[in-house]
């Protein structure tokens, strides 16, 4: 008998539908109760426990997908899976408040090598005030580790996707296309420069400034995990308005630069498609200063409507021009 | 290069530490912050986010492990995998109210089929009133389902495993051994009697009678996932008292009976140490009225002290003796 799990035809699979489609399927079967204030498509979900909003993610990281056990050390893996997380907490403009951790492996895994996961899982935890209060372990045969976070608001209104306005400034913190670089880097087979293989193994998430930009009113924000472009086109799409990126007010960190022009690469589609640096993107009052560790790069406009209403206007613009490269990252093997 | 992950020798591997060992050597090293108000090492962890508590929780099923997906269903995986964290919930007095989702998936996978497992976490919830908010989604190689829940206590102290006091009553809610019987059944290559398979694939957890023990202030409260002597072993130990389930009171049932009797088995070790089933056992006054759904299988006794104090004696007994049999439940390829 075949496995009823498999799919018949490649169309019908997991692989064929692909991650968002599937997603946006499944999010359309799951009704809502009424503790939910924030539904299922921001950075993380809101829901009222006791009267008290609670904000809630998770994410999932799987060896050979998301990272190779070869490149990034078990710290790194913790770390990361962490960071994943706590982005989408204080994307959400919530502090960071717990961690639980679903982690298989297969049985033949060192176990102090589990232990440094762990340890990694604190020690990003622990940059945001946050514990690692529970988890859970069972035998599989890939190595993945599930990590949820859950934060509090302090009585503010959590930071959306949808508060973007014409007019805005659009500002990040944080880096952009050093991890990617540092991919490209290490899929070459080089371990150098080593800021970037750094990055991709550790994102600096700049935990800090973004609860700067929820406490000082930022409009909208989010984490930067697909990649610059794509991530700003989901905050485009959920406020409604189209936003310009400026090309030259861009950062492109001087080891990117370096290595692009090692590799004779335009670095421009790293910085506005790689994932994994976990940078912060807000849309800021024109009027604003901008918090600490946020830089302008662009702003909110209007979103041009043609006179079919067809709305095939791009989302995001890069110096008003629609984006050709790629928008967002594609995992390795994902 | 060796991969850094995988143990020199068995002894230092996962497989050779086991589970709750290297579960204990995690929580060893993961300080807790001032927010935690019940750590690791419960059903589930309570942490105060602006000074609510919420109760959290987080378990993971792997195929091969835990389900086989030529034996369950993927509404049964789904249900499956909702009810481990909702009955961690309840067992800690919580009104569970949203889960959370990591799933894993081959590319390959049946995208319909991964439809199915959300219906069955939709509606497992739904039976709690809590609602899916969130999830993520990512290609790998085995199937895994890893579902956080949370909850509140609705200003009700939290039900711990360390409450039980000598002269309690001991009693449960739910099957016992039904669902170890139906693996013991679909083991040996049938489908039948059908309410051991069902019960294998899709456990009835009796959600109503733990929030009423809740309400009616049972002193200690737990799930019964290890298997009914490893789980009252943990409330022993933790409230530092000795359990004596009797046999006689243990319901057995019908159908758990006829297959024990068809396969010459002893139906005991599948009531006292199967898995599976989501049973809530507690821990209630001596002259308390059991809520619905409860009754009776034991009591609680001082922990005896051997003159030199060493402590070997037994956290559960059965009828006054040492359980010779199996205390709890295996996973097949766990």
């Amino acid at each position: 008998m075949s496995d009823p799990s498999t799919a018949k035809s490649p169309a019908d699979s997991v692989g064929g539908r692909g991650e968002f489609a599937l997603i946006e399927a499944i999010t359309g079967r799951l009704p809502q109760g009424a503790e939910v204030s924030v539904p299922p498509g921001d950075d993380a979900a809101v829901v009222l426990v006791d009267r008290t909003p609670i904000v809630v993610t998770t994410d999932v990281l799987v060896a050979g997908v998301h990272f190779r056990t070869d490149w990034s050390g078990a710290d790194d893996i913790g770390r990361r899976a962490a960071a994943a997380s706590l982005a989408d907490l204080v994307a959400m403009g919530a502090d960071p408040v717990a961690l639980v951790v679903a982690l298989t492996a297969p049985r033949s895994t060192d176990a102090a090598w589990v232990l440094r996961i762990a340890d990694g899982l604190r020690d990003e935890a622990a940059l945001t005030g946050a514990s690692v209060v529970g988890g859970d372990l069972s035998s599989g045969e890939t190595v993945s580790v599930a990590v949820t976070g859950i934060g509090g608001l302090g009585g503010r209104a959590p930071v959306l996707r949808s508060g973007a306005i014409a007019g805005d400034q659009v500002a990040v913190a944080g880096r952009l296309g050093w991890a990617e670089a540092g991919l490209a880097v290490l899929t070459r087979g080089f371990r150098s420069p080593r800021a970037l293989v750094e990055a991709y193994r550790r994102p600096e998430v700049p935990y800090e400034a973004a609860l700067a930009a929820a406490t000082s009113g930022v409009h909208a924000m989010c984490d930067v995990s697909d990649g610059l472009v794509a991530d700003l086109g989901h905050v485009a799409a959920s406020s409604d308005v189209q936003i310009d990126i400026e090309s030259a007010l861009v950062a492109i960190g001087e080891p990117v630069a370096a290595v692009a022009a090692a590799y004779g690469s335009d670095p421009l589609p790293w910085v506005l498609a790689g994932g994994h640096d976990h940078a912060l993107v807000g849309a800021f009052a024109a009027d604003a200063v901008l918090p600490d560790g946020f830089s302008r790069i662009g702003s909110v406009k209007e979103r041009p409507r043609s006179s079919t209403g067809d709305r095939g206007e791009p989302l995001v613009t890069v110096d008003g021009e629609l984006w050709s490269g790629p928008a967002g990252h594609r995992h390795f093997a994902g």
